[in-house]
């Protein structure tokens, strides 16, 4: 089998009991009102600068209409969205894709991008982590306990080690983790 | 309301997929074999000195017979074990508790200790943050995905705003997430 010098990071950004939408999908929680002293603040240009990295999002059709109720962030890069609903975008380079998750991801995408982000929903990246379609987990915790709403992991039923890459605490308080799930 | 310079701070060891024990009850994934070149090591001395801080553990009584299988790891220090069984100890300064949570925290803890440590288990800690008993949560995050077993938070139905106080990370991968209930 062909490897490619290609990565599937999953993005999410969760609370700290590890949800990652409310129940009534409201979204203010992912405003932190905190304030960490030791924290870092990253400029645009350095935000602007990583998200030019990315090549390729891939997500579920409800993170897609999420995606476009709260506008579109994810500009002109090409964006797979995984559906069986016959849904048209106005978008440019969206892609609708309702067949085999492993030949999209390891055929299709591998191939052709070298950083590709999956970024929810919870059904969606559960089921590449099932599959051994990822690579990378990184967690964007905010300082909040919702107390409900849908759980990222969930049970998911498979353990996975895992290396930590980075860690980073910012001024507002969130923390991100990044991970590398171990290949055994 | 008389209030005391005491606070409790709930300890839990968790997944990154935020579970507490799996459900054979194994505790070798609390050994991490992963290694992360920023982190820290705390000395044997670290360690005893910020254990000694801590002048009183509350815990269930599943995770009191965890402790004694698995080696007293709480020496000579006050440990109050709620249960409503007829339980017995041949360790020092362990003493039962069948009654109210909220009478025990704020009329018998919080007056005389100032520094109370809540370590488990899920339905003991969970039901001290539904009666706002917890001023602090420090989670230890092994990198390891469990996929199954009892999860810390579960859905707790309390929405509560944290405010992050620190944040380590460790050579073999742990990451110690330390945060305050805010109150509102």
């Amino acid at each position: 089998m062909m490897t490619y010098e290609s990565k599937v990071t999953i993005h999410m950004v969760s609370s700290l009991d590890g949800f990652i939408a409310k129940k009534d999908n409201s979204v203010s929680w992912l405003e932190s009102s905190d304030s960490f002293d030791k924290g870092i603040v990253l400029t645009e240009e350095d935000i602007t600068a990583f998200l030019k990295t990315i090549q390729c999002y891939v997500m579920g059709s409800k993170t897609y209409e999420h995606a476009l109720r709260l506008g579109w962030p994810y500009g002109d890069v090409p964006v797979i969205v995984l559906t069986t609903r016959d849904l048209k975008s106005e978008i440019k380079n969206v892609q609708f894709y309702s067949g085999d998750l492993i030949s999209l991801v390891n055929h299709r995408l591998k191939p052709t991008y070298t950083n590709i982000w999956l970024v929810g929903g919870s059904k969606l990246t559960k089921n590449c982590i099932r599959l051994n379609l990822v690579d990378d987990i990184l967690i964007s915790i905010m300082p909040i306990i919702l107390g409900d709403g849908i759980l990222f992991f969930d049970y998911i039923g498979k353990e996975e080690k895992l290396h930590l890459k980075d860690v980073k605490a910012y001024k507002d308080g969130m923390v991100e983790l990044w991970y590398e799930i171990k290949k055994e």
